[in-house]
């Protein structure tokens, strides 16, 4: 914010208020003022007063009606309660979220508010100047500080639980539905309340069989009620959110007994995995991660049937836009960065093969979070 | 689209598409070009290819490669696809999404584009006069068709399924958490596949015991692992989509037997409910509707304890901007239109009562989509 001459950031999307506050709003209906000095200033729907007093490190809170009757206009209750905290304060340079591209989406509310900062702000400081800090917290959002490690590292764990579930749960005659509705029923249930966690949600995705899960390649599967047959795989995409912080998990299971082309393709995956995660540590840079993966399944012959790149950052969402761990990434990886390691080989008839975990650029290396066993049977 | 001249419509929420090609993408990354003379064309990532073939009513689709190694960066590709497509039609004033503040979550994908479509059609029709379709779009969507109501009663149906695995589950010792996991498992695991639903997911929240279920009043609960005790009510607010199309239900159950209290706070809010839908034809105001329900409430000296409108649109989200049925809505119910209608009461120390079910305004009346019986026991 300094160099950048800031005077204050108004924060409206939950992923950037978590950043900076503490507290993951339920919706998005929520104002973070936060000044370059001074406390911040939240402003609250009135109803989760006791969520965000709960969960905020040191914002002030000013509440406001929000789905009552006779409640003031929302984006004019803003309007009012804003400018009300910026008399008598000199803001002159305001920090605001711009470009909005991807959002996470909230906890359950089943939709999402995205701010249009633009008109309220212009409303509210027509004399200051409007600095888009979209990059500024993104760049903040890649060093995770040791609280988000720790918040980072039970979202993880609890993301272990789904695919514990998955792992119980593949059997011959179920569906990729099924299967998902059970991993995410799994980590709902047991996962909240684990280390203290209050919001846990997942979003399971199961392709089952050669051709959902090698279908050219994707980064969403459809799961379908299609049932697996023996010796059919399954693959797992899980995302999960504990508490607004992400884990991205990805595991391949066989129902009944594997064929020894898939037990081949399946053990090139998971050296090329174990190959990435050896290769993080602070000073590489992304290409270099990429290529130990890309290395190991070269050697086998089965270059063409990686297609995607070996692992991106995440954190305050499932994707975040670095690092990347590409072929031709040229970010240098730095202690507190956490990026996914998910190289897959996707090759018809056999199907869809990826291995996914979370890796934490560490002191001494790296740190696999939430660390749970890779097997195929 | 002729009354405001428009030659085309540019749209990127998947909401949108929805409504004028039939197909419901995955994350927000294609494109629908609808003329208002000629097929649509829906620009799409090459991997939903066999997705978006299954459900376009008669778009052409042109595919481009998206999440693989040396695909054209997405924001360019689709430039250049959309430049191709405009190329020898005399399209000179377009319609796009300005005006974005609410959206609905994509299925599983555990994140959601929101697309900003000025830079790219500044870029693209450099000529062309822009004009903010976001109104013309929510009017084309407030009256349902045929087709819609179709797909509405199925995902009303389907949240049916829901609320018969709460009334299984409400029991003395289990959790908001937990109802709201074995719910969303069940409408995604029994679901899927009912009159050919292809995708379904479901947002469940669930307030447990007086203080949760009567906090202020909240539009959404925040479901926690506090268990219900003998005696304690169980509130159920769940939002189902089913293929893009959305229901809204809420019930509410008590653990083991209900107190004359309960059961007298939970006729009022049924015989208001009640009261409303009967009111619900072609012709009445949103406000006669609200009255319906607030007298009876009324009647019992309870009106303090209502303190939101009686019901929201609904249909491509969960809540949509029309109809409102409130103590001052002006709006005329049309035949087509779905609202919710969903009187409560909240009231310490008992609790909070409210009962939810979805309302199309027919020709000759009203129907509840999905009925499905109301009881605290």
């Amino acid at each position: 914010m300094e160099a950048e001459r800031l005077d204050v950031l108004i924060l409206r999307l939950p992923e950037n208020v978590l950043l900076l506050s503490g507290y993951w709003p339920m919706i998005g209906a929520g104002v973070l003022a936060f000044p370059l000095e001074g406390n911040s200033v939240f402003v609250n729907p009135h109803c989760y007063e006791s969520e965000a007093n709960l969960s905020l490190w040191d914002s002030e809170v000013v509440n406001y009606s929000y789905g009552v009757l006779g409640a003031t206009e929302q984006s004019l209750a803003l309007r009012q309660i804003l400018a009300e905290i910026a008399r008598g304060r000199s803001w002159r340079r305001i920090g605001y979220e711009g470009a909005i591209k991807i959002v996470a989406p909230s906890w359950n509310t089943a939709e999402l508010l995205v701010p249009q900062s633009r008109d309220l702000l212009d409303a509210v400081f027509n004399n200051a100047e409007l600095f888009d800090a979209s990059a500024l917290l993104e760049s903040q959002r890649l060093r995770k500080t040791a609280y988000e490690v720790g918040k980072l590292r039970t979202a993880s764990e609890i993301s272990s639980i789904g695919l514990e579930a998955f792992q119980k749960w593949v059997s011959v005659g179920i569906s990729g539905v099924r299967l998902a509705a059970e991993v995410e029923r799994e980590i709902m249930a047991l996962g909240t309340g684990y280390k203290g966690a209050i919001r846990v949600r997942a979003f399971a995705q199961v392709a089952v069989g050669p051709d959902e899960s090698a279908v050219g390649y994707r980064p969403n599967e459809v799961s379908t009620t299609r049932p697996l047959n023996d010796g059919d795989i399954a693959l797992l995409e899980l995302g999960v959110v504990v508490d607004g912080y992400w884990a991205d998990r990805t595991r391949v299971r066989v129902a009944g007994k594997p064929t020894d082309e898939q037990l081949r393709i399946f053990d090139v995956v998971r050296n090329a995995q174990r190959a990435a995660v050896g290769a993080i540590r602070s000073g590489v840079t992304g290409a270099q991660v990429d290529a130990a993966a890309r290395q190991v399944i070269g050697q086998e012959g089965l270059a063409e049937f990686f297609p995607h790149i070996t692992g991106h950052g995440l954190g305050f969402r499932y994707h975040e836009s670095a690092p990347i761990l590409s072929p031709d990434s040229t970010e240098i990886l730095e202690e507190g960065m956490l990026t996914s390691v998910e190289p897959g080989v996707y090759r018809k008839p056999f199907g869809g093969f990826r291995l996914e975990d979370d890796v934490l650029v560490t002191a001494r290396g790296a740190e696999v979070l939430g660390a749970f066993p890779m097997a195929l049977s």
